[in-house]
């Protein structure tokens, strides 16, 4: 076949990584790789945009031939409302991004679960045996968004022996996840967790959906860990909560300003945990295999996968 | 049946917490649980011993119909060596107990994994996101000792992606996990481990197993955990290997002395976590029914569960 024009289209450090492993990629595949190229001097001859968005490439419009956008991130909030782009615009779904989210969320939830901070933070001679944590069996916890990521997320964690409730916002049925949805099931998904995780696209419709009314339907105690998007918190309402003693303790990855001020009130907050969006990351190596077989995809006229739907913004 | 006689010999703590779970197995099994008792001054009419090492009982000579001692613990090497004891010794194997220390386990080798100490530290307004993790699948795991805890956890951890070996004193086939025994396995089973996790039993063979030559087997950077048994450790070669920075961390749940001493040297050590014996403890409730189904078993006259071999003192 003959060679596909694909423009990498992210910050030149991102080359660097990505350059070997999708040229690895594309000969893998039986792609010649002649075409793949940081050079956006000719947009109509581009076949593919290998895409991160905040590249240089603003404007799609120049880009007529344009096959498909492959999304570097599996987050693409800042792509779909770019009237510029015609094209099919499809989400990355890492196999490694999604095994990182699953080793982070699983590791913070026994952290949790164990009380591990009273031990890293007692070196001080003093042997605090009093409380032994209950069993995982009974320690209930939510995973809110059942995409790719909760859903693996709430299977390893099935698979320790916690009971696992997963919310949605259209129905969905999962193997040993008792599952909510909508509006009237995200009460009832969170009256019970002990732990909630929170896994949701950013979208209009899930913007603040932790708030004064929902923090408040979980039982007192909780403890929310958020390694999906910054703008599902309210943040004064969970400060608040926090505040109070409602909510035991947040462990906050995502922000909705990143890297996360140092005079942001999260950091001094003695009941908060601040990671620096390190929850998971595309893996160049898995990423390039993904990326590439979209290209193959396209070039054989085969459907693409993971394609974003525009409307619902995931 | 005749009600059996049962001598709960234990710290009189211990009994407020166990007589009610007793009882209420007992009842479960149709035995009757009026011969329950914590009344040493019958000996030769006790059936059943429920016993802790740490209890008033430690010349067995005067029970003469004893039938079975059946130990509130998994650790029996404060048992083994007692020549009073004739009757047959049966170790506690809990479900609680071995969910307790996957979970522990799961939740330390996590936490290593992740780097977690490093951003739990770091709440100072630093967003420190230059490193990210390997993925578990290149984070080899090897466990020491592949009893009924060492397997759960060695499951747990390959379901998590990690690469598991496994290292016990005679050969053992275990689904997922790459197998090594005897003394020329074990450097095998050490020289590729970036997290070590020791699950022996405290016998005179497994003492100090943990010494200058087998910390030298391990990579360098390698990390150390201990919910086992103290004893497993050279202390003196591990405070010496963490000092060279050989051994990068030592997390460690047990000791030759427990409390551990607030001068001992672990407690000051930066690259040690020092935890007060809380990887796993019997839960009351799911022991009660294991010493329950092995009386029941007792006066059917069927055989023991989960018997103890003095000889090899595990």
């Amino acid at each position: 076949m003959p060679a596909p024009n694909i423009l990498f289209a992210a910050k030149s450090e991102r080359w660097i990584i990505y350059e070997p492993h999708l040229r690895h990629a594309l000969a893998a595949a039986g792609i010649s790789d002649t075409g793949l190229t940081t050079d956006t001097d000719t947009p109509a001859e581009i076949d593919y945009i290998v895409y991160a968005p905040n590249s240089p490439v603003q404007d799609f419009t120049p880009y007529t031939g344009l096959k498909a956008v492959l999304n570097l991130w599996a987050g693409v909030e800042e792509v779909t409302g770019n009237t510029t782009l015609k094209a099919p615009l499809a989400r990355m779904v890492d196999t490694g991004l999604t095994e990182g989210m699953v080793e982070w969320c699983v590791g913070h939830t026994l952290r949790h679960h164990l009380g591990m901070d009273t031990h890293l933070q007692g070196q001080d001679g003093t042997w605090r045996n009093d409380s032994v944590p209950p069993l995982a069996r009974n320690r209930p916890v939510t995973v809110l968004g059942l995409g790719a990521l909760g859903q693996a997320v709430a299977k390893a964690l099935h698979q320790l022996g916690f009971p696992v409730s997963g919310w949605s916002r259209s129905a969905k049925t999962i193997e040993n996840v008792q599952t909510h949805h909508g509006d009237n099931g995200l009460t009832a998904a969170l009256s019970e967790a002990q732990i909630v995780i929170l896994l949701l696209p950013d979208t209009p419709a899930t913007e603040n959906i932790v708030n004064a009314d929902t923090l408040a339907a979980l039982p007192k105690g909780a403890i929310l860990i958020n390694p999906g998007r910054g703008p599902l918190i309210d943040d004064a309402a969970l400060l608040s909560a926090l505040d109070s003693g409602h909510i035991a303790h947040a462990t906050l990855d995502v922000f909705r300003t990143e890297p996360l001020p140092a005079t942001d009130p999260y950091w001094a907050h003695p009941n908060v945990t601040v990671t620096p969006h390190i929850a998971s990351e595309t893996r160049p190596d898995t990423a390039s295999q993904i990326i590439v077989e979209n290209i193959r995809r396209g070039e054989a006229g085969e459907p693409f996968l993971h394609l974003v739907n525009r409307d619902l913004g995931y």
